[in-house]
């Protein structure tokens, strides 16, 4: 992998590949994919190879294969496939000898490109150049070019493009057939329609292809099962260049933009929208999508870092590209899956990891995007409630895996093998991993601080706060001889611990949960009587409120013990200890399982990652820094950060901490989480909490930025290497422009009101702007 | 591909191919393809290649994936993928040199080999060898063998093998994930369930590694989606041979010899079982399999040819294996598949193909198959008169393509690409075809006077033979014009003809299904009252049989014009006529559809194949020899032979009218269809009516075996090329051996009774034998 080409232009804005390999195909597939939040395509060549994972998803269209398997995103016909024959034989980098090579993401672009000269095994020189992109202007619009060039003989070209149905979840078809059809010989269209949940998808695509000034037309009209297409058979002579454009572009019936259409209108809309972008050209269509990523990207999440590491900038820019391909801004009804919409991980479920990881982002830098990925959550309050019921719980316990918001808890239920037993290993997550909920409680919280969206609050906010703390309260066990109540038979968030009681992480966060609804449903009683009417009635909160403060004095809140270590569960502290440095140094994320099967890990001091470091981090008033260094130095060593959630973390409590080469050390391994050597780790796609993560390193870590107690802190403290960083936030509404330098941190508004900030530990009201010495 | 390697003991017994090349992979994974009539497994090779088509199918295990598509054989889970790595880098025979390649199907022992010295991109020697088998002896079982022998260098070695349940028919998925489970480390199980006709597979898997006299333990096990298996790392010294044997088994919910069974039970079966059979390791088994071939194939089947062109036995051998393992011998669910069990063409619907093509072999060679293949039909009267019932007629009107007996019409509705209108173009034949109908009963009456199986015509025959009787006088449309009656709206076997009135094949054989059944309801009247009355009580014939009476007289049968041509239909002498030189060097088949769409070729006087040859073939006492003469030269320059099923007919056709180097000329055609140079006509499959027709090519034409009239009749003519011929056959029970030479005939029996045979036109009764000059 190379990063940035060195030419002036291009700095920090290129992820690049120089050199082809079929033997981590999965790598460049996945980190370059394309997306605008409405559809992500995996960043597969256009030729064909063994291994190759090619993969089309759209936001929301989620479909549950049978009553045995949980819902997933499925995997759209592809468009990106082009068979290329030339003289007879497959085109293919593997044959042949291939000079000149590169595969380019332009970040700013979201342009994915790739050039090389080829000479096939008969001696012929030809240059190819592959342009591709996902439009950000139309969500709708895929658009490619494949420009061929005969550099040394006359070639026979062949080239078979069309729309590939054929496509599966690893197996699993989604997908009912629909019509296939080539409408004026040239408009080709398939529709799709998933089985279970009924959506139906129209894609159409389209070729203008020219030898110079000359259009090639009557392609062969092809069509297979799942499968319709063209195929041009054209000679390029020495030195001519083939130009061949395709333009696809995909609508479905749950699209906002086409809400209430019928299919056969849709299929009518879809064509027009194509025909209407054909006469574009590829040139034309492109600027418009580079206009959209500049003005709503690259203006508006205005990022520096002047670094002596290139890289730091290039991977901060890396994290925008992937935060705005994956997140459907553009609808509430869908979330951001895990690994956004770059493969099949985790099906395109949402996890905490939006909550935790990527949604400071937005409520920071995008407000809009931020409200819209809480309604979601609000959305979704049905199948909470669904959830918590049939666990005989009361309120809104959230699903560990989220999908079509109603759907309720859709993490499946058997994994890979027990090595062991020879058995599928049962996945305890969806029924255990209950933090979910206070997370989200968190976040709704975190998001009313720094934005002060009453609006929301009142209509979406408060509802999910009280609900949420309804559930935490029935769900806390009265223990007798203790006489408090604990939270038994979970799994916090190191998951490499299951069915333990009293996770430190999961009681302070559903301490805070009820404490904040408390909080504000005396609030409401008070100041917004109507608002507390209409949610009483649907909650019960006169009665229950004083359960809830009976209750949350109760709450089990493990303390330090003399070491000041503060235990992460009942039992932790009293595992037995192993020797980690082997699976510390893996090449390959969770080596421990070919060793140990999950029931043998549960009995050790092994963590996979942040559990009691993210406590500290969100919660971070309620610790000392004694406390938080002893458990950093008593933690960390047992954790393998097998999950991508572990790094950013543990990079913001050393920043805290004052570790600074540290640091930036955890910094440097958290954005390389995609970015990086490995080869593997990617294959099944990004790691979307990981780009929120390498933000908050920045903002959060580096910046020291801040909510505590509903005030904004700044307390900087950069890295070595970094001379200068500045970013945009905003504050109550208001947009901030924060510089940091190594001795001064000068924060500008663009509005004139007055601000407050804390900045260092000391308390400032400016409007304009202000500077301040480290 | 070369036929024969030209050592003495394989003469005449092997399909090899001497390089490989994948550009053209459909042809030897069809035509090399394994079955035992259970289950057929297309021999793609070990490694994956690009463009490869991996299928396992087992008989009668038909799914529908939704209610827009018809059932059809779905791909159960691969065993035969094996991912090899070498030195860390994918084997493939795209990369590095290979020398002394050879893939060969011993059709004697039905087993596939590959063996080949490979040199790795980076420079190492190594031998390989390939071994596989379906078991002829144990239905469920396969069985592989990969020796690898490091000549040059050591090897690093690592190989993943298991059960991939990946696999869908061209993206269709029609399994439910079951299980996955890996036993003792060793033996490896997956469940599937089809979707909708909830069929559970149950497939297990274990391995024997070898180096030398060490077996090779401790592989890694692996689970993905749908998917478990074991990976081996070895490393094979210079020198050196790894043995890599591979069993697996395949067990159903359908299966006869576990009916009754739990799916529990049937895992616990199917383990028991493949311990069993690999304690015996691969020469055992492969011995019991290579017996079972000698008993019920080769000792039963015997024919001879000594002919100049040893291609023509080793053809006819070709066509006994194949008859072989596509019949679904062990059970009378089940059908045979167009396309056998080698691919996905046709779905693995039965069409005509088996009663026009196929079941005269099995009459003359296992009259036992050949019942097993009516009561099939038997079992699918239900289906045909829902079919009947739901186009308004009565009786049992047969499905055009049949799945599961009791489905009725399984024919898909849309095909491929309209070339005029850019749409799906609609398939007619499961709505007009409808001649299937008589062509059964045509079978049942054949069948019934070559065997004289009393029996079957009691619990089955005669049941079949009226209700289709019933069908076709309620198909009659009366024409007041003419005062007679008409079969309008039909498809005859020419498919290019659609929407025809009066096709003559269809009308002739409609008039000769009344006709029987009209003489055996008489008969059963006077001779068998109680089965009479009891098929009467279903059929109610003694209503019926003066209607038929009637109308079977005023059935409109076209006569000869003056040019004495039976037309084919009402309108084809009067349609254009167009050059079709182009269409008759084809290469390709079908390749007038590529100018035409079916509109258009309806308009025109093509034929697809043998329409009125088929009719004088079935119904050869009712046409004079000028009338044969003349519609053959009329038609066949218009026939595109574009169906397997057209060449046989002519070729015997050619023959009867005396036109002997023209008959060898169409055999050679015929038996070329799958084992010639065409490399993509079997890409979807082997043709599996043309190996009936090739056995009737020798038989039927050749040996001019025929039963006329309940009589059987022998007038021999041998192609030039042909010194000897002998084969053969069972004649109301009795085997007779026929032994053909350009001089003279000799039939023998092995029974003691008398045998009365009309041979050149002169009835001759015998016991033991016979021998008549020519």
């Amino acid at each position: 992998m190379n990063y940035g080409l060195g030419e002036r232009e291009f700095k920090n804005w290129i992820v690049a590949e120089e050199r082809f390999s079929t033997n981590h195909l999965g790598k460049c597939e996945a980190i370059m994919y394309l997306g605008n939040g409405y559809m992500g395509i995996r960043s597969a060549t256009e030729e064909t190879y063994i291994g190759e994972t090619r993969n089309t998803f759209i936001s929301g269209s989620f479909n549950k294969f049978d009553e045995h398997e949980v819902t997933e995103l499925p995997n759209v016909a592809d468009v990106t496939n082009l068979k290329i024959i030339i003289d007879g034989e497959r085109f293919s980098l593997e044959f042949g000898e291939v000079q000149e090579y590169v595969r380019k993401l332009n970040i700013k672009t979201a342009e994915l490109s790739r050039s090389f000269i080829w000479t096939s095994p008969k001696g012929k020189k030809i240059q190819f150049e592959f342009k591709r992109f996902v439009s950000l202007k139309n969500l709708h619009l895929i658009s490619m070019k494949m420009e061929v060039t005969a550099l040394s003989h006359d070639i026979e070209f062949k080239v078979n493009s069309g729309i590939n149905g054929q496509m599966t979840n690893t197996g699993s078809q989604h997908f009912s057939e629909g019509e296939r059809r080539i409408y004026d010989k040239q408009y080709v269209q398939l529709i799709q329609t998933t089985t279970q949940s009924k959506i139906h998808i129209v894609i159409n695509t389209t070729h203008k292809v020219m030898i110079g000034d000359v259009e090639v037309n009557e392609p062969v009209m092809t069509m297979d099962r799942r499968k319709v297409g063209l195929t041009y058979n054209v000679q390029i002579q020495k030195g001519k260049t083939l130009a061949f454009e395709k333009l696809a572009n995909i609508f479905t019936t749950i699209d906002k933009d086409v809400e209430g259409k019928s299919l056969d209108e849709i299929r009518k809309i879809s064509l027009e929208n194509i025909k209407e972008e054909n006469c574009k050209g590829y040139v034309n269509v492109f600027k418009e999508h580079v206009n959209s990523w500049k003005e709503k990207v690259w203006e508006k999440y205005r990022i520096d870092i002047k670094s002596s590491e290139e890289f730091d900038l290039l991977a901060i820019r890396f994290a925008l590209y992937n935060l705005t391909a994956m997140t459907p801004a553009h609808d509430s009804n869908m979330g951001i899956g895990a690994k956004g919409l770059s493969g099949e991980g985790y099906k395109g479920h949402s996890f905490w990891d939006t909550e935790a990881f990527i949604l400071p982002f937005f409520i920071y830098c995008n407000p809009i995007v931020a409200r819209s990925l809480l309604e979601y959550r609000y959305k979704g309050l049905a199948g909470a409630r669904k959830k918590a019921k049939e666990n005989g719980y009361e309120g809104a316990m959230y699903p560990w895996e989220a999908a079509w918001p109603n759907d309720g808890e859709v993490t499946p239920v058997w994994g890979g093998v027990d090595i062991v037993t020879g058995k599928q290993a049962k996945i305890w997550t969806g029924f255990l991993e209950q933090h979910i909920t206070s997370d989200i409680a968190y976040a709704i919280w975190q998001y009313y601080m720094i934005t002060g969206d009453e609006e929301f609050m009142n209509n979406c906010g408060y509802e999910i706060l009280f609900d949420t703390a309804k559930f935490w309260v029935s769900r806390l066990e009265w223990n007798e001889e203790k006489q408090e109540y604990h939270i038994n038979d979970v799994i916090g968030p190191d998951e490499y611990k299951e069915h333990v009681n009293n996770n430190a992480f999961t009681n302070y966060m559903a301490h805070h949960n009820i404490t904040l609804a408390i909080e504000y449903c005396e609030k409401l009683r008070k100041e917004d009587k109507v608002l507390y009417s209409k949610l009483d009635k649907i909650l019960e909160l006169e009665s229950s409120i004083e359960l809830w403060k009976d209750k949350v004095e109760k709450i089990y809140l493990p303390t330090p013990n003399k070491d000041n270590v503060i235990p992460q569960d009942d039992t932790y502290l009293q595992k037995k200890i192993i020797n980690l440095d082997k699976y510390k140094n893996q090449t390959k994320v969770g080596s421990l399982f070919e060793d140990f099967n999950s029931e043998q890990v549960n009995e050790m001091q092994i963590s996979k990652q942040a559990d009691i470091m993210m406590l500290f981090y969100l919660l971070e008033n309620k610790f000392s820094n004694d406390v938080k260094v002893a458990s950093y130095n008593y933690y960390e060593p047992k954790t393998l950060h097998d999950s991508s959630l572990s790094l950013s973390t543990h990079c913001i409590l050393a920043n805290d901490l004052g570790h600074k080469e540290l640091a930036y050390e955890l910094f440097n391994r958290a954005i390389n989480i995609d970015l990086g050597p490995s080869m593997t780790t990617s294959d099944h796609g990004i790691h979307a909490a990981s780009f929120g993560g390498a933000w908050q390193c920045v903002v959060m870590g580096f910046a020291g930025v801040r909510m505590l107690g509903g005030e904004l802190r700044i307390n900087p403290s950069l890295p070595e290497k970094w001379e200068d960083l500045s970013f945009n936030i905003y504050w109550k509404g208001q947009l901030l422009n924060i510089q940091v330098t190594c001795e001064n941190v000068e924060v500008s508004t663009v509005g004139s009101e007055k601000v407050t900030l804390i900045i260092c530990n000391k308390k400032y009201t400016f409007n304009k702007s202000i500077k301040v010495k480290l």
